[in-house]
């Protein structure tokens, strides 16, 4: 077990990550729970997580024409939302990690009703953020539907990649890409999406964003896969070479390591192509997919 | 183990069922979820659930004014976070049940890892088909925070009745209550303010409809207390007995078991009197809750 990681993995997301931070924590208190579930809430999200579904979400909306104050109940919901799904991923039911950002995962530090309870607590009140913002009624319902949809989408590719349930018939190639979709690429997406929709774009805006976040979320993806592979796990600060061990659907498991590099840099140009409608204003998303495709841990 | 119960408890709910469960049907199939996770879904919904919370919102709605087409969404919804509790409440790692509704519970038919991901994707999915209903999109925001803020409490008083956690000093009593409010009342409370609100109601009966949920919320818990100290597994079709075994808290344990058919007799009287603002729309309400207070499964 080694130190936290550093809190922010890209230098656009690091003057987010405090007042994002504020959000949080004001979302989680004063919500009437019981005071062992809200710090067993405050120990998940904290902790060092990148934050960059959120960061996301906030760049997104400053990208379409929006500011990150009026998308902050959205980027906290989304980040609610993650730390659920990581939450129960831990389980021993499901992944049975038992280190996460370099700490003990939930259920081992709190035992494991608990770690059911609070995720499932998190998933709720990241609907209730949203529904008591003071967004409009219209962006408040898209930003419900659009997170709602990812999370079954996640769920869904959650599914695949700890049962299994594949249509008959599919390549390697297919399910990874099924799996892929789902487990990080839906949250990714609806990140974009919804701080487009935060900031009342539509359009080409929101299809610039929503490409932007399909090409950035497979991206990041394969770079998880491939620090899998590749790092120790005192560095990545959770178990690495897991996957392979537990014979699951990886991308350089399945195309090879080099191949997996060679679509990390395609996939960054396919981020920089779908944000380029966007001109200047998409320039800080630029930067932290250049960040993302760097990132070693 | 026996027969699964017979579906409605009351005459009242009856023509609700077949529209509410084709309702329930169309909003799990065609979400692009994978088969198996499906049918998870579809196993843990059906089997006989007795649609009190869905058929409280519907008949709500009603009372309010409204009709049950407009607010079926909403009874969609609480259904589904309804049995997401119950999926997750029963895993081996919380109240541990083999059996639920005369049927082996969901973990014990599918294993551990897809109920907990079928209950997650039953929670997410309630809010997709709150967001995604032909409701005003005021309306749906209302919702999603009402079924979202219950949520909250019922996880709160699940947290209280399996780890603990209360503050300090606590009678029995006090405990009891706190616990009663957040594991079922909540849910009982927002069917019906969520009827209200899907009937556009504000003011008087939104008020009304609020106390007669509360009351008839906590009868509802006082009668399966009971039902959990008199009635043998057979009859009641779930594990019974299993709360005193477990020295939890519950209703005759505290205060005896004629003291708590007096409170049921009082919860009525209550239930009646919180409903009576509106008059005779409010008749099948009063019903639902006479049919409640003398349930004995």
């Amino acid at each position: 077990m080694t130190a936290a990681p550093p809190i922010a993995s890209s230098s656009v997301l690091e003057p987010l990550i405090a007042p994002f931070d504020r959000a949080l924590d004001i979302a989680i208190r004063h919500r009437g729970f019981p005071l062992n579930l809200e710090e067993a809430i405050r120990y998940a999200t904290g902790g060092g997580g990148k934050r960059l579904r959120p960061g996301l979400l906030l760049l997104s909306a400053r990208a379409a024409g929006g500011n990150t104050i009026d998308a902050m109940p959205a980027a906290v919901a989304i980040e609610l939302v993650h730390t659920f799904s990581l939450v129960h991923d831990d389980l021993p039911a499901m992944d049975d990690d038992a280190v996460r950002r370099g700490r003990p995962t939930l259920h081992v530090q709190t035992g494991e009703t608990m770690a059911i309870l609070a995720g499932d607590a998190m998933l709720g009140l990241a609907f209730e953020v949203i529904g008591d913002s003071p967004m409009r009624a219209e962006t408040r319902a898209r930003l419900v539907t659009e997170l709602a949809a990812a999370t079954g989408s996640m769920i869904s590719g959650q599914v695949y990649d700890t049962i299994g349930g594949f249509p008959h018939e599919l390549a390697d190639e297919q399910r990874l890409a099924i799996l892929h979709r789902g487990k990080t690429g839906a949250l990714f997406r609806a990140a974009c999406r919804m701080g487009a929709i935060a900031a009342g774009a539509a359009g080409e805006s929101l299809a610039a964003l929503t490409a932007y976040g399909e090409s950035a979320g497979l991206m990041f993806q394969v770079t998880d896969d491939l620090i899998d592979v590749e790092q120790e796990a005192d560095h990545a600060g959770k178990a690495t070479g897991k996957d392979a061990k537990a014979g699951k659907l990886t991308y350089p498991g399945v195309h090879g390591v080099e191949a997996s590099r060679a679509t990390v840099e395609r996939l960054l140009a396919d981020s920089r192509t779908a944000i380029a409608p966007l001109g200047d204003a998409g320039r800080e998303l630029i930067t932290l997919a250049e960040d993302m495709a760097r990132r070693t841990r």
